[in-house]
């Protein structure tokens, strides 16, 4: 296994200390609960936003703690769900006059997790709501998955209700426009290798030198297909093709365009594929009105992309636009 | 190989004009030069900073073009230095009343190109001056280098001089700067696995699943020694071990600390390794007083890492400070 690990176990945890050691002034670290918050959260005048996933998908969700973005995460160990008290206990530490809102990628065991964490701290008097994340068209249900899966789209769902709720927006309003903005949010993604847990120690599929996976999950579950290796070209033009043709995307549309790095694929790669799936969109007569290249959600170390497609209308455009500070925009 | 490619003649065009189309407003693309030029440069009342090296090192540097760094990025092809009128000419296009200040990595090719751009351009009545980046500790000659090699240490250069551009220092104030800033920075990296030239098609060099390269250079160059793969903390250790003790830094003394990655490790790999480099470097009394971790010069898709370290003083902090605006931090 080829990876900076100490001991598989303390993977996260050495990991997660190293992000609060990078951000003193800025964000606070709770290691009983996993858990990255904002050094001045909670706010009463400001509706806490949580996300919990598993680890292994940084920068998401840990590193996209700040101002304008999320105000805490509480992952749990690599591509496994937070259990229950780190969702109850980091929603009582990030209570807020104005409620606490969950933002969930649909995964079975998220769900579970987050429902139950939820449950609990309204019985404690906590005011919370959840609004889910499935963006990805690649298949209905998989492996941890009934319906579809969320990904690299809901980056897209957390900046425009992040922006709202440092504007002051209420819970109700914050629910309302995270699913507005799911609802035009569409992604695919590809993997051209699989992916290694730090705790297993070998990867997680089989991928021949000439395979690859089309419409690969962030946890390396099964696509639409296993194919033969094709060209960036022909690989972009299929996922913008399955994107577009879902929602379906249409002449005279604005988008933002997300091509995002499953974890070990070179940016110089990611501005290659940014290149083709623009002059694919505007030739569709797709205007292409923000652009996001890097990664975003990941997947451990594979080598892969996926493609994000938002529609845009000009409230959207306005809070993408609205400032965020997070730990790994340093230059 | 596993990438994502077209043709690879054409994998460094392609790149660029990605940069160019999700940049329409700030960035202007002059394929004949491979240049990446910030739109609104070059100003007279503004010295213009000018980098090009080879390519495989984004986002250094046509990535990191922007305000408040670099006015424009002319690579050769991947990892080589670029031609002597792709010099020239970005210079004559860069032109200012101001000046022209060129910062060079110190690699034989990319400083003869350089060195002969600077003398013609000079020739037409351009004023020129050049710094010289020599960071790495690692080795003192190498495969392509008289000297020490310049590696990620480049963007404190960069980034200081940049800053103090955008606020109208002149050209020998900028050349002292960058000297300055260069004579404070020490870098080392390490690799896990070997990287893969898209025109080459398979590794540069042969690493084995349970061997990794200390002292690696940025284009595959043999480092001081090839050993047994160890821990993360292993690791870290030895390479703050050697940085620190080149300059030396010494008690007392307050650094910036850059985890860099160089292509395919993972960011949650780079925070782990950044709490335990920060976590040494307080144990020896050097207090941490900014930090960077991500990926600032990659090497293609290798996996692996480098540390740098930078003796801070308030002037430098401040610069620092200063805000940037590059294509590569949209959140």
């Amino acid at each position: 296994m080829k990876k900076f690990v100490n001991d598989p176990k303390q993977f996260v945890p050495e990991m997660l200390r190293g992000i609060a050691l990078a951000n003193p002034g800025s964000l606070r670290y709770v290691p009983a609960y996993n858990l990255i918050m904002r050094a001045d959260a909670p706010r009463d005048d400001k509706v806490s936003v949580l996300q919990g996933s598993g680890s292994g998908h940084e920068p998401a969700h840990v590193m996209i703690v700040g101002k304008g973005m999320l105000d805490a995460a509480c992952p749990g160990d690599v591509f496994a769900a937070p259990p229950v008290d780190y969702v109850l206990e980091t929603t009582k530490l990030l209570r807020s006059e104005k409620g606490v809102l969950h933002i969930v990628n649909n995964y079975t065991g998220d769900g579970m997790a987050f429902e139950m964490g939820r449950e609990l701290a309204e019985a404690e008097g906590i005011n919370v709501a959840t609004v889910v994340v499935n963006d990805d068209v690649a298949v209905q249900d998989s492996t941890y998955t009934v319906g579809r899966r969320g990904v690299a789209g809901n980056f897209f769902v957390i900046k425009a209700v992040g922006a709202a709720a440092e504007a002051g927006a209420g819970l109700d309003d914050l629910v309302a426009l995270g699913e507005r903005v799911n609802a035009v949010t569409r992604t695919m993604g590809m993997a051209l290798t699989s992916c290694t847990p730090p705790a297993k120690g070998s990867p997680l599929f089989e991928l021949g030198d000439d395979e690859m996976e089309m419409g690969v999950g962030i946890h390396g579950e099964p696509g639409r297909s296993r194919e033969r290796l094709a060209s960036a070209n022909e690989i972009v033009d299929a996922l913008v093709e399955a994107v577009v043709t879902d929602l379906p995307f249409q002449r005279g549309d604005a988008v933002a365009l997300m091509i995002n790095g499953l974890g070990a694929t070179p940016i110089s790669e990611l501005y290659l594929l940014y290149g083709r799936a623009h002059e694919q969109l505007e030739g569709r007569g797709i205007q292409v009105g923000k652009s996001y290249v890097g990664e975003y959600c990941t997947s451990l170390d594979m080598a892969g992309c996926s493609v994000t497609l938002v529609r845009l209308d000009d409230q959207l455009v306005s809070l993408l636009d609205e400032p965020a500070e997070v730990a790994i925009r340093t230059f």
